[in-house]
């Protein structure tokens, strides 16, 4: 999760809503992302989506079976079911979202038996300072507005 | 739609189930794509959200306001918060999905009071013809399989 919170970094940096994610393989990162949406004007360019392209690109296979993502915030009802779509054995993820969170605060997108792929969720990972990260930056986003 | 479905054919030569979008603002098609999952080993390459990030690229922006989605299935859960979160004015969708259906048939993920923005939907378009693609090609796949 500390790798994913450094991925967070580097969309502040950038102006973007700080959020990272990785995909962890075999014990090695095979795909990394940070929200990069007004950077790259991009609608998906969540980091959870950014990550799982990046490891498919890498392990040349859009079933990501065997994999895990480490994301800072719970994931959003786009990037929930993304999880899915792409095979995770596991999602890890830091903050709770209580106005979006798909991962079954808001919205239960992972875990459904509609699906036909089980994915296993731990939340709350290093929760405070991920929910820290994102209070920082929206406390921020309301003072330059003042 | 007719030329949504033009897309699909495109995703049945490279064997990938025929699924087709094109995005349109004022008049003019400004993002196209077809599902390319198995093409190009992308388990986010299905075609609206390929048709969505080619239209913000043309237009250089994340919000596609004033742009209409024309796509042949119903969206499925990672596309239709997708599409709320591309901010399109409106979904325009052909055959319905009784299997993962989420603009209503079985989430209902676009229209919900959670979210800060209103996409209007119409389902149905051509539904026969886009339906029957689909149909057409899964036959062919369980033949092959027998």
């Amino acid at each position: 999760m500390l790798l994913a919170i450094q991925q967070a970094h580097l969309a502040l940096a950038d102006g973007d809503v700080p959020v990272g994610a990785i995909v962890v393989f075999d014990g090695r990162i095979v795909g990394t992302g940070f929200n990069s949406r007004e950077k790259n004007r991009d609608p998906l360019g969540h980091a959870e989506l950014t990550a799982i392209r990046a490891a498919s690109l890498n392990l040349d296979r859009w079933r990501l079976t065997g994999c895990t993502l480490y994301v800072t915030l719970e994931p959003c009802p786009m990037c929930a079911p993304a999880i899915v779509q792409a095979r995770l054995d596991r999602l890890v993820f830091g903050a709770y979202d209580p106005k979006l969170g798909a991962a079954g605060t808001v919205f239960e997108l992972i875990l459904r038996e509609e699906y036909p792929h089980r994915v296993e969720v731990i939340g709350g990972v290093r929760e405070e300072e991920c929910a820290e990260m994102l209070r920082n930056f929206f406390s921020r986003c309301r003072k330059d507005r003042d």
